[in-house]
C-alpha cells in the first residue's frame, strides 16, 4: 500500500498528494497526519494538491476530515496548489469544501498559518516595532 | 503522464518524488526543475524520497543529473528523507551518488542549503549580534 509522505518544515506539516488516493490510504494518511500533529506539535498542515487533476466528492471528504482532525489537534489545516481547471469543476460538482482553507502556494499558505497563529499569541514581539536597522529610534533618545 | 509537482518555499524549491519515475517523468522533472531554477532564483532543491522503497541506478543517475543542472544555475541540491533499507540497498548496489548531497530530512536539508549559502555570501549579519533583544546595548547608550 502506498503511503503519503509528510513533511515537517518549522511548525507546519506538508503533505504533498500525488497519487490517486484509494479509501485505505486516505485513512491512512488521516491517521498519520494525527499521530505525527501530536508528536511535534505542529501548528499547520499545509495539503499540496498540485498534482490533482480533479477533486472529487471523496477527495474532498478527505481534505474536509483532514482539516477536522487538525483542527481539533490545535492545527490550521490549508490546501494548497489547486488548478484553475480543479476550482471550476469542484463548483459545478457542487461540492464547496466546507471549513478548508486555501491558499494559491506553499508560501502563502505559510503565511496563512503564520498569521492565524499570530492573532492567538501574545503580542510581545510589537514592542520593538522600530524597525529592524533600529537607527532612528536610537538616534533621537541620543539626541535628547 | 504524471508530473511531479515542485513547490517553492523561500529560496528553496522542493521535490517530494512519491510515483515510480519513468523515462519520460524524469526528464520532464529535470526541465521543470531547470526552468524553475531560473524562474524564481532559487538557491536550492530538495528532493524528498521519504516514499521511494528502492533508490536504482535509474533513480540514482536521475538525482545525479538534477544535481548537476541545479549546481550549473547556481543551486544546490540535497536530497532527504533516505529509508535506512534505501541507504543499504544503495551500498549493496554499489551506488554512491556523486556529487549528491543528502540531509536526514527537509529541515536539516534547508539547513545544509542555507549554510552553504552563508559561505559565498558577506557577513553583513554578524555585526550586531549583541542579541534579538537589544536591550542591553540600548541601555547602556542611555546611561552614559
Amino acid at each position: 500500500m502506498e503511503r503519503v509522505p509528510i513533511l515537517k518544515i518549522g511548525s507546519i506539516l506538508l503533505v504533498s498528494i500525488q497519487v490517486d488516493m484509494s479509501d485505505q490510504t486516505a485513512v491512512q494518511l488521516q491517521e498519520d497526519l494525527a499521530e505525527r500533529i501530536v508528536a511535534t506539535g505542529a501548528h499547520g498542515v499545509l495539503i499540496d494538491i498540485t498534482a490533482l487533476d480533479i477533486v472529487d466528492s471523496f477527495v474532498g471528504r478527505m481534505l474536509s476530515t483532514i482539516a477536522s482532525i487538525s483542527k481539533v489537534l490545535d492545527a490550521e489545516t490549508v490546501v494548497v496548489g489547486m488548478r484553475p481547471a480543479v476550482a471550476i469543476t469542484l463548483v459545478e460538482l457542487g461540492l464547496s469544501l466546507n471549513g478548508i482553507r486555501t491558499a494559491l502556494n506553499v508560501e502563502r499558505g505559510m503565511e496563512l498559518i503564520a498569521a492565524a497563529r499570530d492573532d492567538d499569541q501574545d503580542l510581545d514581539e510589537d514592542e520593538d516595532d522600530a524597525g529592524p536597522d533600529g537607527g532612528p529610534a536610537t538616534e533621537t533618545t541620543a539626541s535628547r
